[in-house]
């Protein structure tokens, strides 16, 4: 949530002569994106995104993103395309780092989504999936089942003990039962794997845009749509349960992606898993990141207070009992 | 140069219904000011930047910034306005905090300013100063020359030995210097005092904005020329001076403000007193911000360069011959 790199106009115009897309005439850093460094540019034709990948994206997965989001421009949903320059090329060299111009979309993201708001994101979701049945590249999912145990190894039980008494005991029996129960005959495809609200631009109660896929992969599906439910239907500190905005969620998503019976049994674990993977991800960072820096730490028991009430099997049965 | 308050869409639509500026489109935290937080705003009508002052702007000051902006924009300068609201109200608060709604311009701050962009910047700081000449407000310079030697004791000889050897005795000296030598007989009216490259917005080499006022306040009005001057015509190391450049800027703002003879005389110990405002508050910053901070902490002898160079009588000899 920072601009880790500077850039002046004098590059950002030299960088735009690329491209046929006019004059630079605003550059402003914005404070968004996951350890990139964007910048909002205008010119005298249009807005973009110009993203400068800092460490974590990994370049070699750029033209996975550039694919995908191509795809499912072409299949009419609600992406920001990569724009290519005047030769075609679409992933450039800016202050010594790999860059690229983004359409810039329309919309902001909800701190507190409404039911119509959830059925919008279910939709656009559902409609993602569909789009992407006949896409076929993949990348692996660092994130995934078969990460869980090593990440929780990473933090350490002493790690995850300090954070809260019993946090460790609590993970390895989760990695235990998920690890007994993943699903291994549901259909894999690319999925988004990151669709919080942050990711969803929104005007009213449509969708304008799903945005950054950089945790995009090859997962099973109805993964997806468990990252997504838990992560908008709860408070953000997980303590509270919104059913309204999960029925609509799951409503907008089925009409999309009917569900089908061998999905509807293995949601339950999907969900668990969900919550486990933000779980460890955040206590990593928590464990490893100093309480006075800069950065916002997120709270690591609040997708720990969602795994329980996934975990509770009265809450499932009504939860399953939302579906149509 | 970081976003310091959160804020969700809701907030900022409730906040923006107070005015009669149209429904939010976008919404994006951007990476600038001086310990604000700074929101680029969309709205189907126009484009805003909304501003949460944080620690360092003292909310009492705000009516003296309001004042300054609504009269240098009534008066023809290119700088961006206050919006009020339906009420008339341009001052508000969001997420318990001071907040304005203002007006966003287009332009991008160069980096390497041209000749022919110093020219217009010095022009357009000359038009601010004729503009400012019946501007009655007042507001204390807490940089200015009474403030130099208490902020230099507050970095210790210690701390400023530490940035480089004998820092300590070069500033000490200089603050000698410019207390005896500080004019008394100039006129005093409400400056910029910060107008950088960062602060200036141009489209090719026309000016399109003044921005960031908020150290705006009464002092001698040729050390905003000082202040500018050095801000511009070197190196950002502050170890190469471009002639060209102080050509043009002081070409530009003398066609606007005739320079008197007691003015040009006192120029170089303005110029000298510009370069220990930015080396003193550059030394402060460095000794009380961690190195592993987020925060670029900016070079402490990049104007302690500059002031050597003002310091040398055959230098500034050469820069006085540059004025008409």
């Amino acid at each position: 949530m920072a601009v880790y790199t500077q850039l002046g106009p004098e590059q950002v115009g030299a960088f735009l002569a690329l491209y046929d897309v006019g004059e630079l005439v605003s550059l402003k850093g914005i404070a968004e994106g996951v350890e990139n460094s964007n910048f909002f540019v205008e010119t005298t034709q249009s807005r973009f995104i110009l993203t400068i990948y800092e460490n974590r994206v990994n370049p070699e997965d750029l033209p996975f993103f550039y694919a995908l989001l191509k795809h499912l421009h072409e299949a009419g949903c609600k992406v920001p395309r990569f724009m290519s320059d005047r030769n075609g090329n679409w992933l450039q060299t800016i202050a010594g780092k790999p860059a690229c111009l983004i359409e810039f979309l329309n919309g902001v993201s909800v701190t507190e989504p409404s039911a119509a708001q959830a059925h919008s994101t279910g939709a656009a979701l559902g409609q993602m999936h569909q789009a992407l049945a006949d896409f076929t590249l993949s990348r692996p999912n660092s994130l995934g089942i078969s990460a869980f145990r090593p990440l929780a190894m990473r933090c350490t039980a002493q790690g995850l003990d300090a954070i809260a008494e019993g946090l460790s005991a609590r993970i390895f029996a989760e990695c235990d039962y998920l690890e007994a129960h993943w699903p291994t005959n549901l259909p894999v495809a690319a999925i988004h794997a990151d669709l919080f609200p942050d990711n969803v631009l929104m005007l009213g109660d449509n969708v304008t845009g799903l945005i950054d896929f950089y945790f995009a992969c090859s997962e099973i599906r109805a993964y997806d749509l468990a990252v997504t439910h838990s992560a908008w239907c709860f408070s953000g500190d997980g303590k509270v349960f919104d059913a309204d905005v999960s029925a609509a969620m799951l409503s907008g998503y089925t009409q999309a992606v009917p569900m089908d019976a061998a999905t509807r049994d293995a949601l339950p674990i999907l969900l668990r898993g969900a919550c486990l993977r933000f779980t460890l991800t955040r206590c990593y960072d928590w464990i490893n990141t100093p309480a006075d820096a800069l950065v916002t730490r997120k709270d690591p028991l609040a997708f720990l207070r969602r795994l329980e009430f996934y975990s509770d099997p009265s809450q499932v049965e009504a939860l399953l009992a939302q579906l149509p």
